[in-house]
């Protein structure tokens, strides 16, 4: 008796209602060439709830089966005809002139939601509807690249997943090797930060004393996690990602560990992007990690940097910019080379620019609303962490050579400060760093635009 | 590591946050005359995670200590100060109507929201918040028997309770005697339809092996069922309560059985008043049972008619009401008797026009909307049942005597009608009965009004 | 699929092998007149696992409904027909003394062993055979009062318990409010220390956050405990019983806890007599309480002085007894008065006497095997704990006073002593106490006799 | 709080117990010659439950650091020392000579066990203890191949083995991709007929809906399953295995099938031997698929014929054979030819003296105890299947080529005779076999000996 017992019992009470439908709506001639719009327009306007599951499920199995240009055609339909409807929102704009009362405001209210969210609403009471809206979203990404004017039908997307994806109804799961296949092998899929190559990697991850990982799941998304951090126990703060993954390493003991190390954070769902669960679950697995080993004192992250190189390579390319002095912009030359990383001579030269224009790139740079260009840095000060200390060469694989030429950074989440931070950030934009990274930062040219709210913005480690 | 766990790290960030709080924006020598309604002013205009979270819970409790008075008082507050903002409102028409958009519809969908709908949505951030506001809600409609004109307020927890309740996310669980005591002492606290006295009286209705209980749970509402109904396998379509109920009675061999009677359904929450689960519970525990045992083959109710009794009172005080032929009105006065339930001669002559009445009163009682007066048969005809059968004297318990003289009925879940019979309904508002209890009944004198939307009634069963 | 499962199986087995065993073995004509000696034979002799499973169901439903007289008939029948065969003992002598072997050794062994164990070990097979033997002992248990001739089958039986109830094969669970009824109620039933009343003082002692119950379970008895314990948070070593079970006390904050307080500890099984497990559970609820509270403490008991008021009726009652000087022997006659609890003065006058007799009792009272007369102090020093403190009046209930005078003494668990008190007690049987209690006792007037192998014995807290 | 716990308290306990032994009996000097005997006559004559926890580790972890050498030494010790001691023996017979009685009989009893049970029974008290049990006995098997004079040490083992593992202890557990990780290792590890190549090879026996997986697992053998069994669900009798085990076969709806096929069953620790699960896990698996699914009829296996390769090159070695006849005997000659298995000529000319050279090995060929030679015959007629069917070339992999020249056979499972035919099988090993294997064997030509208790032999389906 469980969610997926559920799942088949609406399906049978949708294939009646399919029954139905097909008696009395569907013309056999025309049922083909029906298109999805005029189903979404039954939708919105029957009246029985067997109906509604089949027709949603319907509409569903359909969708699923559009290639790209249809899909893009149907997200164009939802854009122009499930938006408000104008002859209504003036009806009831007259309403509200004639009277103002709480009616008419209300009214008002739901003449201006777009159609599409009462839409979206019944689609999902189609079996694993959550699911198949979930994926309708992630298309709907990809096609915006190309069609920003899409974004209205996004909105109401996130507006309503952030409503369904309440953090009151996500549970955390400790994830080991007595965790469920079906889990596990999701694990290895989204791991998005630092590859997982088989099963074999998998449990060296999760398996060995020192290793954790912790996962929030939803109901309606069964054995399908949200979001997942990958932590290490260790003896001091880390300042490269090869000897956490080194695959013959030998486990340290957990009791000796002084040190909890979230080396790997990653989102499985893309279609829930905006909606963020990450801030919660570092919260959520400190109290945990911090209730089983209770002599730990120091949560840090090892983070990747994910927009240094190309920052570095704007600061390089820009004559006079602010972030490099002309001696460090010489020798930064030297990362044209083609094999820089295994040039030792190079690495010793390297090492003192490369971390001062690191601290400048994480103490001045910005985004256009005045928030750290890095999204890593802006999920992680955001959460109330502090941007500890500067590591170089620390990720000296392809993927970390390209994103950030080998940086790493930690942030130490200090649970004294994490509060007191994450308000200062949310209203003053203040990056709190160590004063070893403050110090060797070159100062920003222009002040900071004036701040504005804060979105919270996607982990990735 | 499970919800209470993330309540309790709910409460370490939010008694962080409330020290914050404390610290930079109470007053200290004002802080106890602050009004709960400048604090919910603070939680709609704070930024900064904890401080919402510390607020929310800052805001439930002092509500908690609230005695009747001040009660109603900030209820009248969230009618009149947390409505929605005429002057923004205004502004959001004009914008409109300087161009007409997406962005604009949005935007005067946002300012038409009355701005309890976000206070709820910050609230609902404290621990155990949303608990909190189902109670909330309790009071609430307590306070409206007096003060109706505080409907727009219920109508926007309605609104937000009806999306947290989502059906996907309820959890339907089978209660028996191997369940735990936490959630047994909910089963007996709330028992609507048959009392339940004591430890040993649950065990008799939940370990038998011919009596089911299933419940529905919610996330959110740890332990604490939504519904529950409760289920007794026999061998025919039982007549009376008494025998299901008996306390010495043999149990049947369950594989014995060719009939599930669902003889007590009880709503827990009086807070999630309209937000019904009835008919998906009724379904899913008709999918469960069938699982189980699958020779049953008849799904059946023994339900109370709670409005029969004044019905008839009415009828019999009306002259030349239609209800009740001139015989039968002169043989309904022996229940006017002080003891007509043991006067064996009197039941008998009773019987009959009791029989025709009942008829009468199901298939020819509406209510404003056109509906069955019956509130129950509101409830199972509109989850597409069947009035198969009238039974008398069913019921002289006290309660049974004075809601409806002793009548009860069964309403037939028949699989292959049941979509059918609601889709009827629903658009119609079509009695669907056998044909022995529509041959009894006494034609209705006028036309039942047009149909409109039929609202799912709360279930007793 | 699980253990009710697998015996439903079974059972469906053993009804087919019954079959088989009406077709041929039983004349319907002898049927019921055959002895269960007999169908006993039939057991050991015949071969055919449904059949041997079938036949073990058939004896264990057929001892079921032996009255008293027949019972002992068939304990009877156990010694003398089910004991070991002295035939064929003689034989295996004389093969052993032909050819000196493992083989001839062997052979000696096996046909050595009392029938009754392969007998035993058959019925076991029957499903729900396990807990069916257990009752079975009991009531040998019972016999054995007035048939001490009966030990050697008491003795086969313990000897396959201690094998089965091995302590690898013990689970612990927590008990509390979410624990199923099904086991709360045989918590109810067993609690031999203090009696739970009802639901509601049951939840008194398992719900609040200063308490804790826990109990051992095996998987042959499902939900149906061995043994459990009940502990009490405190912030110091309690003196009394009546302030632990108030009934409305106010709970204390366990964080704020200094002290773990097992103040019941009861065996639910008694036809696990001499299978002792109450060893194991306090260590390992130790263990587990000090994980949950890392700041506790001390770990002690409030526990009953079964064998004291006995002990002291006889001291007083012998003239010259060494256990009492003459002036507390003429206080103590104050004992004789009818309401001596009651009266202030009295109580006062007493308290230094008997707590000069409790401390000769426990230092210096010993049964034949040379241990100390109380049960419960041998339970406890057996298990390494210390005789820490005597407290008067400490127990004033009818039970407390009838057993005991109204003494309850306290055993210290320290862990970093608790296997060298273990050592200790086990080799030469020395009462480890606390200097206040070694040095108000009276010596001992004769040496102890020398040590032998010690007996667990069963706790009672 | 769980098995791992209990575990860990014990390694608690036994290191405090350790610094006893340490401390109290090892003279530091000879502590590393110390013999592993030694230790073990210490842990036969300690007192004192904590120095018999910990010296029982202390034996076990110096047992796993033996090589070979030392271990055959080991295991000759416990043949030679821990025998039987003659000496008390015959103190017992002596006893018992001088006065018959249960007392004598049994002090006669335990003093012929053994001293390595008793050695055993102590060692298992060790944390792990019964593992490390069942893999000494593993070690024992491996030598015993050389030294079949270890067969009483083997004995012990097996004697006590067959106790703890008790059929009332084991628990079925349905294997699929929900299952964990660390259970599913041990899936793809032991795996004995089939060879499983990696986690899809794993998924694709699991997870497919027309695949079913159970295993059985004891408390003290946490997540490593015993024996488990393989099922798929088909249409008809499989008369080969490449279709099953095919990699992109298309799943069957299994509402639509009507065949249940054990296709391969393996016992999981070799340390078991002798000790049979398989009977039970087959009676119980096929009720648990017959509640799912309760339309399936036929139950069946599919099963290889280990024995019959060898047996048939001995057939045709002996001139004059019994098995087969003169034109068989030539044509079988094309199975020396080096691809016979490729020449669909040879395949086609050698099928029917094959088949009637299997009818004859099954019907007639017997070991000493008048068994079937084949194992896998043995299992499954033991118990109490027929040998339905013979297929040929059903197996053509090297393995089945290999053994059974590419033969495999069906089991049948009648739950209507299953239970007759095990009688008759235990009783007559009467081969029960439909008569289109019976038609085709060739007459038996000598007697099989008189029956004798059949052993239980090992499945590998």
């Amino acid at each position: 008796m469980n969610t997926s017992f559920f799942g088949e019992l609406l399906q049978t009470i949708s294939d009646r209602g399919r029954a139905l439908i097909d008696r009395r709506r569907v013309d056999p001639d025309t049922a083909h060439s029906e298109s999805l719009a005029e189903l979404c327009e039954q939708l919105l306007s029957i009246r029985g709830e067997a109906s509604e599951v089949a027709l949603a499920r319907e509409i569903l199995a359909r969708y699923d089966e559009l290639t790209i240009g249809p899909r893009i055609a149907f997200f164009e339909t939802l854009l122009l005809r499930f938006g408000p409807d104008r002859t209504r929102i003036e009806k009831a704009i007259e309403a509200w002139h004639g009277s103002q009362s709480e009616e008419t405001a209300s009214a008002l209210h739901m003449q201006c939601e777009p159609r599409r969210q009462e839409l979206f609403r019944r689609l999902n009471l189609a079996p694993q509807g959550t699911a198949a809206l979930v994926r309708m979203r992630e298309h709907l990404l990809d096609v915006m690249v190309r069609r920003p004017e899409l974004a209205p039908v996004d909105s109401d997307f996130r507006h309503l997943f952030a409503s369904w994806f309440n953090r009151g109804f996500l549970v955390l799961r400790h994830i080991d090797w007595a965790t469920s296949a079906s889990v596990l092998e999701k694990i290895i899929l989204y791991e998005a930060v630092h590859q997982i190559h088989d099963w074999n990697d998998l449990r060296a991850r999760i398996d060995p004393p020192d290793r954790r990982c912790y996962a929030f799941f939803h109901p309606a998304l069964v054995d399908d996690p949200l979001i997942f951090v990958q932590v290490a126990l260790t003896r001091e703060i880390p300042s490269a990602i090869a000897p956490i993954l080194a695959p013959n390493r030998v486990p340290l003991d957990p009791d000796r560990a002084t040190t909890a190390v979230f080396y790997s954070i990653s989102n499985c769902q893309r279609g829930l992007a905006g909606v963020t669960f990450g801030n919660f679950l570092i919260k959520q697995v400190v109290a945990e990690i911090s209730r089983e080993f209770p002599r730990l004192g120091t949560y840090v992250t090892l983070s990747p940097s994910p927009g240094f190189s190309k920052w570095l390579k704007t600061e390089r390319a820009t004559i006079d910019s602010a972030g490099l002095s002309e001696g460090d912009r010489t020798i930064l030359a030297r990362l044209d080379q083609d094999d820089w990383w295994t040039d030792q001579a190079a690495l010793t030269e390297l090492r003192d620019p490369i971390m001062r224009a690191a601290a400048t790139y994480y103490m001045t740079g910005r985004d256009r609303r005045g928030l750290p260009i890095d999204p890593v840095a802006r999920f992680h000060l955001g959460n109330g962490a502090r941007l500890e200390r500067l590591n170089w060469p620390a990720d000296l694989s392809p993927r970390g050579r390209d994103q950030s030429y080998g940086l790493m950074v930690n942030y130490l989440y200090d649970l004294g400060d994490i509060e007191k931070n994450h308000e200062a950030f949310a209203e003053t934009r203040a990056v709190i760093a160590a004063s070893a990274v403050r110090k060797i930062a070159r100062p920003a040219r222009a002040a900071a635009p004036a701040p504005a709210k804060v979105e919270p913005a996607a982990p990735s480690a």
